[in-house]
């Protein structure tokens, strides 16, 4: 597959995705939301990419969905043909038609087994916003900005932002950017913890690369991959036996690896460990351990 | 209905409930209970109701459940006679009338379409400060005090303080200010992401209605509803999936209504939007999504 | 039972537990998690102890599972023998001999009825670091250092930390610790939440024991233990009314009490409330609400 508005590149193990259509300010469209889910596909799969930083080309981080389809942008009948419909005339949500399209995005990024780090490099708006809140961590340029202008267009925020963006911010916060759907600054971003740090713009890309590194340098890739999955999803269970459970598998199985005699011994003899299990191959035979939810 | 126990104003589209026992510190009774109730019933119902702001006349914000009982306030057997009892003579839990009367002020809160602001006057305690919780964001005046003072009086947290204090401050901060029962400054309450804001006492309202104002100028009413509801109950959920669901079906009906239209093209045209649709007559076909848990 | 691994000693009415394995920096083995349970159900049962302090002796807080077995310190089949199988060969996860260890002590402090402070004193790594997860308020020695190791071993994090850690620091900060493994000071942990305060290191157990004590003093034994079981179940429910039937039976129940009673009328004759009711013989009928799962 190749890229009409995406850039992947992978340097040093690790993967940069660049959303790349500066002329529009990086706006969103199903091109972009196909490429970026492809894009996670093939990282998921590369054992050569062992953590992905998501930017953007230009001035912009992503202006949200394109507008080029003015009032029509979000009509979903008036642009692909009607969604089916119940016999009482009565729209059928169940319709897989009906998905939002950056929730898809953001349930691809929920399931990768990579670190995902955002480097935000600009003005950031509605899907631009919300597809940030299924990364891990997001770091912003002095230069960027943030809109969750939902309420402005009179539409929702989407993207399962509803579910992350609580999560992240606090539920009043979340509450506070939504309802009034202004565009704030990264220093704002940074009080209300939606991003981890605020750098000078020459510094983004080196800044996150640096924390991609700390990700790497040490660390066994299925451990990674198992933390990103154990922490998201353990975290919104109802008791702490749900964490138990899978956390017991996780000693067990990954206790009889060779990953863990050689991170054990190479403790002890005070030397670097080497990792050799790898993503693709050597997930524990309990992974994964959900019932992947479908759309009803 | 005429209210005996909270005022009941609306000005340039905000509504104002001020807790109005001045000489009882606004002290809550079971008139207060259902006032406030009504009073929210009337707020979603009237569409000249966009941001309600509840704060309390004279010197305190509310000093929690009215004492004037004596040892007997809390024993609702000996003030209203014995609820039910199950064949061994032990309580029947699920009879209503066990149900905790702040609990059933803030699930109303909870239900509401409008945005609500505390704007916290003065000491608030007891059912004075949980009552708080169920509001979107706090506001504090540098005379405020807040006591979650259960403990000291032998009882237990109520008004679902459980569920949505360690939602907001996090648990350890829950914690400690449950277990010790004392009373705490503003500025605590801030620090410990309590309250948004403190203000010097004058600005406490102006600062609470030019918040109000900015969720209401350029937004559209019926996503403003359907953000309240979205954000606290779907960050609420085990997995983003079921964000997703809801997601997509506002995305989808939203998307094809007047509003979004209208929100994109004055957009476009970088002129103010004029959205018609009202919380009384136009929220979606598919709201509420979720099926109202009776009280077992 | 006589302790080899901790100390358990009791002054005015706060349980010191201290880890005590000085020469191995605390070290964490199967005696120790033995005894950390043992302590646990000794302190529940005992009226005289009021909160739990958790501390380390030495230089160190816990550096971690002991190492002494080397490469084979994970691998329970070879320490331990096989677990269960399943016909096809497979691991039978049922097994209970699959627990993780850890996972036992933090799942038993969860259900304990006195606040636990964690005074940490030194380095924290590994189970040193999670076990402190289950305790309510953990307060730092500027000497204190904090390490979520596992991906630098191969292994996971365990100990249920999925579920607690990003409850307490937030997702993203969870996962920043977690993905590099690294060391962190006292003031990293501060600032990420992670612990309430930090002090010198002489200052460390006078003020957890001052905390402690904050939580005593007025308070009713019952309602404490209840908040702390109100609090961390609650809040994990999927919706408010969850918390509203559990608030309305302990509103119920307790409002009968002679030390609601007690409490109230004290408080209106401005002196000390004396309450009688015991942890051990008073807890309300409908406690506990819950039922414990089970590991599957």
């Amino acid at each position: 597959m190749a890229y009409e508005t995406i850039l992947y590149s992978v340097e040093d193990q690790i993967l940069t995705i660049t959303l790349n259509r500066p002329d529009k300010l990086n706006a969103y469209n199903a091109t972009m939301q196909a490429e970026m889910i492809d894009a996670f596909d093939k990282a998921d799969a590369d054992d050569n990419v062992r953590a992905i930083i998501i930017t953007g080309a230009g001035r912009g981080f992503c202006a949200g969905a394109d507008l080029s389809s003015g009032g029509n942008t979000f009509d979903r009948d008036a642009r692909r043909g009607p969604v089916r419909r119940n016999a009482d005339g009565s729209v059928d949500y169940s319709d897989e038609m009906v998905r939002d399209g950056g929730g898809q995005v953001t349930l691809r990024m929920f399931k990768c087994l990579k670190p995902v780090i955002g480097a935000i490099n600009g003005p950031a708006v509605g899907i631009g916003a919300t597809m940030q809140l299924a990364m891990d961590i997001r770091i912003a340029s002095e230069n960027a900005r943030f809109g969750f202008v939902f309420s402005q267009r009179g539409i929702v925020p989407e993207a399962a932002s509803s579910w992350f963006l609580p999560r992240i911010v606090g539920i009043s916060q979340a509450l506070e950017w939504c309802y009034s759907g202004r565009v704030f600054p990264a220093q704002e971003a940074l009080a209300g913890r939606l991003v981890s740090k605020v750098v000078p713009h020459d510094e983004l890309l080196p800044t996150a690369r640096a924390l991609a590194k700390s990700f790497m340098e040490k660390t066994a890739p299925v451990s990674v991959a198992l933390i990103r999955q154990m922490m998201w999803r353990l975290s919104a269970m109802d008791d702490p036996m749900e964490a138990h459970k899978i956390d017991s598998r996780g000693i067990y199985a990954r206790g009889r690896s060779d990953d863990v005699k050689e991170g054990v011994v190479a403790f002890l003899e005070k030397r670097p460990a080497e990792f050799k299990n790898k993503v693709s191959a050597d997930m524990p035979d309990y992974f994964p351990w959900w019932d992947e939810r479908g759309y009803k």
